[in-house]
């Protein structure tokens, strides 16, 4: 097969950690007799600097171009703490998702045995958590109306939902649960919010078109709680863009395995695969960051974009063995010895090979 | 010293754990010979289904008249799920937040030695924990303008900001610091909203008024993250409305101790305290809720309405007293014998005098 990908490593530990997985996918390519044209473009604060846009057309027409997108990571320090920068690395990260149209970011939360105990949560209490967080990735107050009035004074920002939006996103979360253990959570404020209101009516209203279903709705703030209470409750969670920034990110330390976490990011026009983790950049450059959330997002890549489940699986097991036998980074290695950035990646490729 | 108390029993466990704080404060007046008026109102589910509003005129002018306000907890169960429903418990809280002007809620999350073991987070990650929250309660998007377009298919809310609300909760943060550890974080997602870069600017500006105040500027995101990896690491935390529901919960449940702990808000005219614990209806009338939360709240009380201190450190050293000596409801009983709501009120009463 044919496989065209597009390559955005972005800023920070990006381009190390897209390094990496670029071994293993071409190992995977050789390995299955596939063959892979990958094209790279800039993103980010790397971007600002080449071209004083962080998602620049260029970028937009390889990602079109794509049948899938590997992503790094953007941000960079210099942009941080000043609220009135007038462009920031992240506006590309919006404008991207808005452009290629990437409207569900799926966050797979789970944990490795032998990482388990990294948690901060008590082995008993994530012992066994397998769960999805699909976010609405291109409504609501990201994307809404903001601005100033009064000189200034005073700013806001507008939340707004509509219902095809709702159900495209519901749809594929009740989807992912007849794939699962058949359970969804619709997480909300709708005890104050009106879009939270359209959300939850929307769902409520699908339901009968998947009876095997069981939904429940819960309040954002409940669920705050219980995911660190009891995150083996949940299986597929479904919500929308800025409650799901913060419970992903929730969601993604409890596991003890965040650096491992990848995520998909499912659009109208291509699909996108990244590390959960940001750009690092206190690492930048140091050949120590972890790339197996990139390799684990390239195994998402197989499987979601073109249905290459034996591919992923093996991707899978390797990094699966690379934990059993230590061949990790400093952030996993505890006492024993850190191998590096590249260490790894060549190890896993030759494993593949 | 004569001290007007609004008493608001809500729904739920609201009226039983608001009955051991009334016994607790009587004990503690009785002792140090002031003269508590209290005046009972209704709120809630109970109060629609007297006069068909969760937050009548009349209670309204019981506040008003109070110097301070013991609230029990508000909802019922016979209105969740139903986006439709006509009337909420949840409006009267609102109502009342905005009435009464409760601009600041501040929300503790500490530590009891002897429960620290409850926490779902390892012992030594929550050790030493010792936060406040400053919830910003009467703006932001639970008091814009909110609707319905194209024939009920779009919805909208708008999170609004000015300054001068920013300021009056900041400089709130700013003196709790300077009577603490010194540190501040404001918590915003500037990287994205409007309304954050607002904040996010005001207190910089602020900053030179408090210049031994160490403050820093994180992410949402983040700090859902890092509340569960190292809650320890913070001491005041200022937030608007929204952000603030949310990580409130989640720090309430890393402490281990979450049916202990109180909350107060601030406002213009008069000050409101109560337990973060909500209505909790399955245990209604079974005597069994917890009352601690509820008795620290009065503690709270004591101190922040009335600058009473001795009062409100006896309060806490009882409630110690009664964890130590195991006189706690089944939540915290373990093995032990479980007490009654009532008994633990009473023995608390009863220590006191
Ligand atoms: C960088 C920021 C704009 C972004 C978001 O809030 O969506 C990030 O936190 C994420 O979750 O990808
Ligand atoms: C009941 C609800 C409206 C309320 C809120 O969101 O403020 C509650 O969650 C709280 O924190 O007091």
């Amino acid at each position: 097969m044919e496989l065209n990908i597009a390559l955005l490593p972005g800023d920070g530990i990006g381009p190390e950690v897209v390094g990496q997985a670029v071994k293993v996918v071409d190992a995977v390519a050789e390995k299955f007799g596939h063959k892979i044209n990958w094209t790279s473009a800039l993103t980010g604060a790397a971007a600002i600097d080449a071209v004083g846009d962080p998602y620049p057309d260029a970028t937009h027409e390889v990602c079109l171009a794509a049948d899938a997108v590997l992503f790094g990571a953007i941000g960079h320090p210099r942009y941080d703490n000043d609220p009135k920068a007038p462009v920031r690395p992240e506006q590309g990260l919006l404008k991207m998702r808005k452009k290629l149209g990437l409207f569900a970011n799926v966050r797979p939360t789970f944990t490795f045995p032998s990482l388990i105990d990294n948690s901060p949560l008590k082995r008993e209490r994530i012992e066994g958590t397998d769960l999805i967080i699909l976010r609405e990735l291109t409504g609501g107050i990201y994307f809404g109306e903001r601005g100033r009035k009064d000189n200034g004074d005073t700013a806001f920002d507008t939340c707004t939902y509509t219902r095809a939006e709702v159900q495209r996103l519901a749809k594929l979360g009740f989807e992912m649960a007849m794939n699962r253990r058949k359970k969804l959570c619709c997480v909300d404020k709708a005890n104050v919010l009106e879009s939270s209101r359209l959300w939850r009516e929307t769902v409520q209203d699908m339901e009968k078109d998947f009876p095997e279903v069981e939904v429940s709705y819960e309040f954002v703030d409940a669920v705050a709680m219980r995911l660190v209470q009891w995150p083996s409750s949940y299986d597929v969670i479904i919500t929308e863009n800025l409650f799901g920034d913060i419970l992903t990110d929730e969601a993604s330390v409890i596991s003890g395995s965040m650096g491992l976490m990848p995520s998909a990011s499912i659009g109208l026009h291509t699909s996108l695969f990244e590390p959960i983790h940001g750009s690092y950049p206190q690492a930048a450059g140091k050949d120590i960051a972890n790339p197996l959330a990139t390799v684990l997002s390239a195994a998402m890549l197989f499987e979601d974009a073109f249905g290459l489940k034996e591919e992923a699986a093996l991707i899978r097991s390797v990094v699966d063995k690379s934990l059993a036998e230590g061949v990790v980074t400093e952030d996993l290695a505890g006492k024993n010895k850190a191998y590096k950035t590249s260490e790894v990646g060549d190890w896993l490729a030759a494993q593949i090979g």
